[in-house]
């Protein structure tokens, strides 16, 4: 990269930092404990937060979520299903969500953020352009599914080093892929020691409860210490 | 996009292009025939890579790689047990390859251009980056796994719609996943009129004879208009 393109791309950054703070802040005071998902395209980022608005709907909880995508609508499709409110986010040829997109479509959806439990935003499906971008959540979540190969977190350091906790997806497929579970770990381990990880299957349901009461226990926590 | 950075990212794009012709006419005067693989991670553009570049040389054909990533050299180490010379292009962060990271490693190497029937680039796995950058190549292959979902074409058409050929991987796990050919082949076709697919396997060896056939095709038919 050039040093002109480094600075400007710099400044980019800085900017959406700015911004990204505003909109924590906002999200705190209104309580609304907020969540940014992250991983390559197709590891599962639309199916697990189906069944996650869902339960959570289920439970009484007031949920919503943003969806990022270069073209089409079919995910924020998908997700209404659940019933939440779901807004689509076009980036046309964007390969990741700024802090500026999330506040122009939250201020264009009027939800009342104070009225909800948990806002769920889903990024563009990228293991690289996202990880720079704060978008003021509480939790960066990324999603690694069981076929795409133990490798990942090294390979793309600094989308996995940026996140909070780590979700397996497709794990009733481990078998037939020959997934190596212990690679994963320690893979997941070197480059984000002490990473919380949940191994789920949206197929089958396996472990979407306990990644629920995590949720849950998060933003009793986070409340707690704001409050 | 600011108007300075988009002008700033033509201007890379215009001298990528000035690179990438140059190589692409060093190729045919070389008399090899390149491919540019590209795909979001861990679809198996390695998997599909390695057993093509060991049945190629078990032809008697002469086969190179060269294998771009953010971070690590593991696929380098895969690749090279084909007995083929592979490199390894770390990109520091960078979502994709350039041409002139392409001539860099390609005067390191010291190949005689002239003595390859092949030349294979594994690009950075990302479904976004990698679309606007030439790198000489004659063949432009999109490999999609059936693991991925079958909307992948249209939410990333500017990956798709610059291919010249794609490759379904993991077809062995169509069943386990619920895979929707027919939706998969429409999407295809919808960014892309007329792509040629091919469904593979690199676990089953499915169609990777129809492949090498495909691609020993492409070679003669360049070298006849070549010549």
């Amino acid at each position: 990269m050039t040093p002109r393109l480094l600075r400007l791309k710099q400044n980019v950054l800085e900017k959406n930092d700015r911004l990204a703070n505003g909109l924590r802040l906002r999200f705190r005071q209104a309580g609304v404990f907020v969540l940014n998902l992250v991983s390559s395209p197709g590891t599962g980022k639309t199916a697990l937060l189906e069944s996650t608005l869902a339960r959570m709907r289920a439970r009484g909880l007031r949920v919503a979520a943003l969806v990022g995508d270069l073209a089409t609508e079919n995910d924020a499709r998908r997700l209404a299903r659940s019933g939440a409110p779901v807004r689509q986010i076009v980036t046309d040829g964007i390969c990741h969500l700024e802090a500026e997109m999330i506040e122009t479509h939250l201020a264009a959806s009027r939800w009342p953020l104070a009225e909800l439990d948990f806002l769920f935003i889903e990024n563009v499906g990228n293991l690289v352009c996202p990880s720079g971008y704060d978008l003021g959540e509480d939790l960066r979540v990324v999603l690694l599914s069981v076929t795409e190969g133990e490798d990942k977190p090294v390979k793309y350091p600094s989308l996995f080093n940026t996140a909070d906790v780590a979700v397996l997806t497709k794990i009733d497929l481990a078998e037939a892929v020959d997934f190596d579970r212990a690679a994963a770990y320690a893979n997941l381990q070197a480059v984000r020691p002490g990473l919380r990880v949940f191994e789920t299957s949206a197929k089958t349901g396996q472990d979407l409860e306990a990644w629920l009461t995590f949720l849950l226990e998060a933003r009793t926590q986070r409340l707690a210490e704001t409050s």
